[in-house]
């Protein structure tokens, strides 16, 4: 190797971080808003000081680097700040669910070790409750405190030196269980926040606002795609269909939600004196479930643009993006909700998604055989933390990230769900995913919601059943329904048995099957 | 630290590399159209194979990990297809530019030690002449002969295994002095590729003209960016006004273009029968110069909106984007043509710029003091290759790469360049800078370009000089022409002489202002 080169020049490398986004944001949009919360709001140059002096009032109060530092807060500039300030400090984020009961946020304190918790005003109460039951002790700081301590102080950042070291740590809301906390890294929070930026066409003059909860998966990256775009963040406390449409109405370009948000959100069109369709079309991410034909085609008869994707907690939230390719536009929209009810293709960032069968073999991309969805790359987490045997779990034996997904792989490359591998039925040696039930059911148009899981049977070993939620002033029953579904559902898919009521969710919306497994 | 995480799971890294974009675009954007090139046209499926196909080739006739290989190929398929082929095999690649005279290319070659010679068609003269002249022996493959090479080859895939390994070697044309071999690493081509997608916003619907020449600065990362975007490439071979009419008017969306080419193409409007304004905005980044109002104006009618930035070969291209903030759309066109002249601001991947004194020190961000650009950060080159002086020259003491370009820092962020270093002129102890007396100049509506140096004078030091070249049509004066610069330019500033005549340039169009100050 005569010709090797000499060893590279200092000015190649920098660690990756998304906090830069930040400073950069600071150096070349200062003086653009950066956050809108209620009646606070602040530039970029003045984002970026307050987070320094954050991280400073944290260190100054022992958070040493390494420490965990935990923020209970709705979508606020507290918790938004906290993603920069945190890391900004040296520390690990730990942002806390806020619909958690307080025995739950007392076991995540405890857990992840926080020395330190950030509370919002709003919160405090449940704060005190799970601080009172938690054995470890931390600093409780309001979110009046914090204010009231950052003026005047040296912004601190102390330097990223390794951008695969912990940034983060995001506690799953798993349906059974004790939460998993999931750890993130420098370097694929920086990626996912690039890719995000990318695929949802964030630019400076953009507002996105915060619909989905930044608890939630550190925000998909948002706290950080937005900053890097030099965008907007205005806040909403919480889901009501009025606000996002006011914010609609008074510029916001982007959000992320659930389709039963938009749903909802469509349901209260009349809320806000708007002239529909919007001048400027608003681009929305959603994801959870599948956006369904009648939604798609509301959206876009008010000017409202839908992109549907997928991913974990444990890959930075969406790994998979359904990119729209042109030709899907001239498409009937049966067949273009299909091609967008899909999960996707591996977002920019270039991670590897596949669906492999029981042997660890890629299966047929022939959008029928099924497999467990796997995933590798920058944007896979560091691993469940203080859970060695749980990351091993989700291993594969060649070292992929198992993501519990059961799939297939069209033959376009795009993924599609058919449902969680712990919710399939077996029923008379048949797998029966339960979304397609579900889906089949809830095409009727007084079907809200439904969830199918399997009961034990003695002779076909488990076979399915429905809990439905149907629309208010609905008059379908459960005979009916049946009717329904035999037109679109093989004779061993159609539920045995049909219950109508509220379905029990936990904390951030998830359906939980295992109490409705446990319902006589 | 009791509570240190366990070793990261094995799925939490990939190295970064731009390759594996095409990979990415196989799986997922298989079907659509990656290449078009005259009668050549292939899908990202058959892109993918054939790359694989073509590294292959190369290893088979004796290409070793770390080897460079050069090619001589205008805008092609077999120079795009190189940009991934090449490292495919493990090598780096040398992308020569075609406007060298032989012993240049023979220089290059000896310099880089290329085992391997890709050659198009129409520059095997050059090439034979070129290796007749070389020390080394490479191996010379014709793009006939690679073609008819490729059909039922193995792909090869030699993985990356160190992101900041040597990716190619991007020569520079200087305009003194011989050539430098500016070190590419593969993280830096990936991130400045995912900043190129993001900021020209190319999407899978985008077809991207390549009127830049692909073997200068591998071509902005575009081989990589159009590819991680699935867009489509088309291959334009030489800059050609009616060719890029009918390619606008057959749907291309991108392209990259310096002013002058931008003002040929206005010049040559109704080259092809086209409806304008385009319906679809064109979005064309430019860089080389500033455009001129005029231009942006015209530019603007017809729908094509441009975009300014800046970089140099040693900073994998565009450093700095000059980003527009929705509110200069209001300006009047003057003041957004001098909004639109800066620089710009750091691209989205979020390397550092500086502006500096003698000393080191930042200059005061007012648009008036400046000093010299510096930059750090992963899109910075590892070096010059096997020349480890001048690499030491172009690093500041304290670690930053040095552009050897004066600029000053606005207060906004925004950079703006004033002049190369060199191209300084000091008059009477007064810094003039060439650039400012050039577009005094070239605001005259019958000049079409101007160059301006430095000539010694026993009193002052040195004095400006002037080489204008008018308009075929022009009827204005060296005297007209200095009473025009003498309302817009301080005394000292107005050039003693004018000259009227062609400009001397390099092969890539830079003016060599070392030929003219040798002038009498």
């Amino acid at each position: 190797m005569e010709h090797e080169p000499s060893a590279p020049m200092a000015a190649a490398f920098e660690e990756l971080t998304p906090v830069g986004f930040l400073r950069r944001a600071a150096e070349v949009f200062g003086d653009r808003t950066a956050i809108l919360d209620g009646d606070f709001t602040c530039t970029y140059a003045e984002f970026h000081t307050r987070a320094g002096q954050s991280a400073r009032l944290l260190a100054d109060r022992g958070v040493s680097p390494g420490d965990r530092v935990a923020v209970l807060a709705p979508n606020s500039h507290l918790l938004l700040e906290a993603h920069y300030s945190v890391p900004l400090c040296g520390a690990v984020l730990v942002a806390l669910n806020t619909r958690l009961a307080a025995v739950e946020v007392a076991h995540i304190l405890d857990h992840s070790g926080a020395t330190v918790l950030l509370v919002d005003s709003e919160l405090t109460e449940l704060a005190a409750n799970a601080v009172a039951l938690a054995r470890s002790e931390p600093l409780v700081i309001t979110d009046v405190e914090h204010e009231a301590s950052l003026a005047g102080r040296e912004p601190l950042a102390v330097p990223v030196t390794d951008e695969r070291g912990l940034l983060s740590i995001n506690y799953t809301s798993g349906t059974t269980g004790d939460p998993k906390g999931v750890m993130y890294h420098h370097r694929g929070a920086y990626l996912q926040a690039l890719a995000m930026a990318y695929h949802a066409r964030l630019a400076v003059g953009s507002v996105y606002l915060w619909t989905l909860p930044m608890f939630h998966t550190n925000g998909w990256c948002f706290p950080w795609a937005v900053t890097a775009a030099g965008a907007t963040h205005r806040c909403l406390r919480r889901i009501d269909p009025t606000a996002i449409w006011q914010a609609m109405a008074e510029g916001v370009t982007h959000f992320c939600a659930a389709p039963t948000v938009l749903a909802m959100l469509l349901a209260e069109q009349s809320a806000v004196p708007l002239e529909l369709p919007l001048e400027t079309e608003v681009r929305v991410f959603a994801g959870g479930a599948p956006p369904w034909p009648a939604l798609i085609a509301k959206l876009d008869a008010v000017g409202i643009s839908v992109e549907h994707l997928y991913g974990l907690t444990e890959t930075f939230g969406p790994a998979v993006v359904c990119i729209p390719k042109p030709e899907w536009s001239t498409e009937p929209l049966a067949r273009r909700a299909a091609l967008i009810a899909r999960q996707g293709v591996t977002n920019i960032s270039g991670h590897r998604v596949r669906v492999v069968d029981a042997d660890g073999a890629d299966v047929v991309a022939d959008g029928a055989h099924s497999g467990e969805i796997i995933l590798r790359g920058n944007t896979v987490m560091l691993g469940y933390y203080r859970d060695p045997a749980a990351t091993a779990r989700a291993t594969t034996a060649d070292g992929w990230f198992r993501t519990g997904d059961v799939g297939v792989m069209h033959p376009d490359g795009y993924v599609e769900i058919r449902d969680r591998i712990k919710d399939v039925i077996i029923s008379g040696g048949e797998n029966i995913s339960s979304v397609e039930v579900e889906r089949a059911l809830t095409e009727h148009p007084e079907v809200n919601e439904a969830a199918v899981v399997g009961r034990p049977h003695p002779t076909w070993g488990e076979v399915p059943v429905a809990f439905v939620q149907v629309a208010p002033d609905s008059s379908v029953t459960v005979e009916g329904l049946i009717e329904f579904a035999r037109g679109r559902l093989a004779g061993f898919k159609i539920p045995r048995e049909i219950v109508f009521g509220a379905l029990p969710k936990t904390s951030t919306g998830k359906v939980q099957k295992n109490v409705l497994r446990e319902r006589d």
